[in-house]
């Protein structure tokens, strides 16, 4: 919101400053794919590779995020946009902390997706499809998503 | 919002890696006070020094915040409320991180800073109440609220 109680400040500390200092590029790694095709748990894999060869990073998932920042918003098409935008912008300033954060939402829409990546520097972002044919996450169902619609019938 | 759509997962790295890969204790230092009273330029003057001692640090202010995360909330009191919220949440995010985190906020209401104090754990939380005294703030002005009411009449 565009608000004339808003006066932008200079700070010292720059986001170079801060990177600098955490020795790394910060980035946004961000995982995307079926409900179940493994997003988490590839992005928890990285995270302990990255984290074991001295990267610093975070991990934000539906576990920090929905309970905290986004539980006043819903799973409507609107509160869904809401809800990655929200996370974008996290994302955003985790990376200008110096962070390299690494993302796993579903986040189907390619718009909303697009959104963060133009948020961020060029080139600080990037997509990674975990690519899990349905019928693999349908027989994972870890969150019982794919047999409720049966289950409501 | 409590949600069928949400299953906890374990992940591996924790808040207690990251800070000892940070090689420190995350914290949140909230500065209040009124708009003049100089909250910002505490919070820069003491984030150079952290950066300078090699500590971890990021800055949350109007800048960073209500152009990006909070650009939709208004100005109401239920809109202040959720700006103090939303901050308290990714301040809190971000000491999960590892970070220490400097806030510059108004933050009038004793309510909302025990929210916030209240999502950190117990140590984790410093507010620090910026006093100046009123006719100093008005002086100085930063931001023209001060004279605008006058202007209105």
């Amino acid at each position: 919101m565009e608000s004339k109680n808003i006066v932008q400040q200079n700070y010292k500390i720059t986001k170079g400053d801060r990177a600098k200092l955490l020795h790394q590029k910060p980035a946004v790694l961000w995982f995307t794919g079926l409900s179940g095709s493994g997003k988490s748990t590839l992005a928890d894999a990285l995270e302990v590779k990255l984290h074991n060869e001295g990267f610093k990073t975070y991990l934000l998932d539906g576990d920090n995020i929905r309970f905290g920042l986004n539980k006043n918003v819903d799973f409507s098409d609107e509160g869904r946009k809401e809800n990655i935008r929200r996370i974008g912008e996290v994302a955003k300033l985790m990376t200008d902390a110096g962070l390299i954060v690494l993302t796993a939402f579903v986040s189907p829409f390619q718009s909303d997706r697009n959104l963060v990546r133009n948020l961020l520097p060029e080139g600080s972002f990037t997509e990674i499809f975990v690519d899990c044919p349905l019928e693999v996450c349908e027989q994972r169902d870890v969150k019982g998503l794919y047999k409720r619609p049966a289950l409501e019938k």
